[in-house]
């Protein structure tokens, strides 16, 4: 198969620039002297999560116990399940997983959880692995730093079917400071509370063997901090123009990695001479994001959203106005929601298509 | 199985509002003398469709080629596909279509890809059926009203596999106009070159059997179309927030629709006394329109959008903080991205689960 068979619209992963993608990010923790298990809800797809493992990942985090699930089933060890889990059902289907990969990790932002853990993980005669979640200031999940996580530490090492690992903290909201040197600022601060954390554990005489967090944003600027051991860089394996935008330690855009990841679309009308129609829209690229997605090495057309499954293109560049028929390949604002509405992804080097990968955990936001 | 059996997040439809919507539509356009061919980009459900149909609609309107192909498969007929189709292989999927469901009608704007079709239909021993996309101010596909479309469904006539059936006009951008005098001023202002459109055809000797267009938010507004002969309306079936907000012809609200879609979410973190987590954030919510999911008959809290899993309840009433596990409901901003993020939708009438229908052309955009 050829990327012009390619039936749009379509998600395309640019295998060069994903390899080196995969090589930069390994070279650079190996350099730092820390572990990296990538966050897989970038991409749900357990052949990517199974290539980054190659290249030397611990494993893979992921946000759901779902994503866990199908990350198991296809092999994949050292999982980090990064969101609580809080209902029995979850925590029964927690139990069976951890029965067939027993290094999982999950984490604890809640004593009263801590306790049905324990209990039901002692019923079903399997030991998890937790971390307890830190909130470094991002205002999402995570039990306040200090003392509080640290008893909340001395409760999991209490239960005999938990085993206390360590400490997660994410800084979701250093992720996207645009400017290295405020984005700096802005992490070491965030995830200093987190190192304070680590050090009271230890003297409380609770080990702690991980501490994780970091972005792709953050990725060489997390590795600074000793009593960091791990990082959750997700995005960097494919990018989008959300990280590339946040700039690099040299340079107004991050290019530490390479933009990997495109959505090819058709131009399915030319109504007008200033106008081409497109046909990928909401259901083919994230949303979330005020910007819209830029078209690849393609002047002359400016994109805009034009309902669920149209794109309109601007013509900038009358000399370069789209013909009916024309494949025109897009980057999308933000990689993890574009990539959740495809079920597979081209991986294409050159005008080959080398493989379709499935994203088979694709919606398991269960 | 329970509604608070169903794992979260995920999708739900209340079947008593969905029957009562199903049934006020049917007897809506068989009052104002119109058919009705409801879009089914909305919910990429064969069951749903299944429904629909026998409620009286004619079939079902298909934004996609691969929509179709799923309805089509479901045993689903009277499928009108509202995207040009302009690519070889994607007429070869079309023909190989109609072979099955003869009476699916295609849409046009452009004289060669009228000329393509024909060529290919004929190769392929089929008719299509054929309407003319006419843009009513939309801005979209669609080719200019008047004479220009004239000459393509002459075009169209001349083909000997082609056969000219009518006209498509969607005035997308009256949709959602706020009131509804203003938003009846737009869409029959915007409307009125595809009436002129089709005096010219039949004047022409051209006669035009179909004119269809229309949305839900002028399903009460295009009727009065004498040569409108069926509504396109998509939403209606399960309404969504955008469409509540538009009005409706008597009252800030439009209420000739219940809200029957919500996403059911688990509170997974409780950190602060002024805020709680649930497991429903970018990936479980459509995130194209500029405001939020609502939670549904739960006062004291408000979403915010966290991330890719994650939804912050800020606690606007501290006697009605969430609880670790508890389940909340949510209405979300638009129907169709919303659904296209699930595999399936749990169909509940109170507490129990009736059914649980496949959303199988979902992802279909291709």
């Amino acid at each position: 198969m050829r990327r012009d068979d390619i039936p749009t619209p379509a998600l395309l992963l640019d295998l060069d620039r994903f390899e080196r993608n995969l090589a930069r990010m390994a070279a650079h923790v190996k350099r730092a002297g820390k572990n990296l298990r990538p966050h897989a809800k970038t991409h749900r797809c357990p052949e990517i999560a199974r290539r980054q493992v190659a290249a030397g990942a611990l494993g893979v985090a992921c946000a759901k116990l779902g994503e866990a699930e199908v990350m198991a089933r296809a092999g994949i060890r050292g999982l980090l399940i990064t969101t609580e889990i809080v209902t029995l059902p979850g925590i029964r289907r927690l139990t069976r997983l951890v029965a067939e990969a027993p290094d999982t990790l999950v984490v604890v932002d809640d004593a009263e959880n801590v306790a049905v853990l324990g209990r039901e993980a002692a019923a079903d005669g399997v030991v998890l692995n937790v971390l307890v979640d830190v909130d470094v200031g991002n205002r999402r999940t995570g039990i306040a730093p200090g003392e509080p996580a640290v008893a909340l530490a001395r409760a999991v090492a209490a239960q005999s079917a938990l085993g206390f690992r360590g400490l997660q903290g994410y800084a979701g909201h250093c992720a996207h400071v645009i400017g290295w040197d405020k984005r700096r600022d802005a992490s070491l601060a965030a995830m200093a509370p987190l190192m304070e954390t680590r050090a009271l554990c230890e003297r409380a005489g609770l080990p702690v063997e991980i501490v994780a967090g970091g972005s792709t944003g953050t990725h060489d600027i997390d590795v600074e901090l000793p009593a960091l051991t791990e990082l959750q860089s997700g995005s960097y394996c494919v990018m989008d123009l959300d990280y590339r935008r946040i700039g690099g330690r040299s340079g107004a855009l991050l290019t530490d990695f390479e933009m990997a990841l495109t959505v090819v679309a058709t131009v399915v009308s030319v109504p007008t001479r200033d106008r081409a129609m497109v046909d990928a829209g909401l259901k083919a690229f994230s949303t979330d994001k005020p910007f819209p997605p830029e078209a690849v090495e393609r002047p002359g057309v400016e994109y805009g959203f034009a309902g669920d499954e149209h794109g309109r293109l601007t013509v900038t560049d009358p000399s370069r106005a789209p013909r009916l028929g024309e494949r025109i390949e897009f980057f999308p604002p933000h990689c993890d929601p574009t990539i959740n509405l495809y079920d597979r992804i081209y991986a294409v080097r050159g005008d080959r298509v080398e493989a379709v990968w499935e994203i088979a955990a694709r919606g398991r936001s269960d």
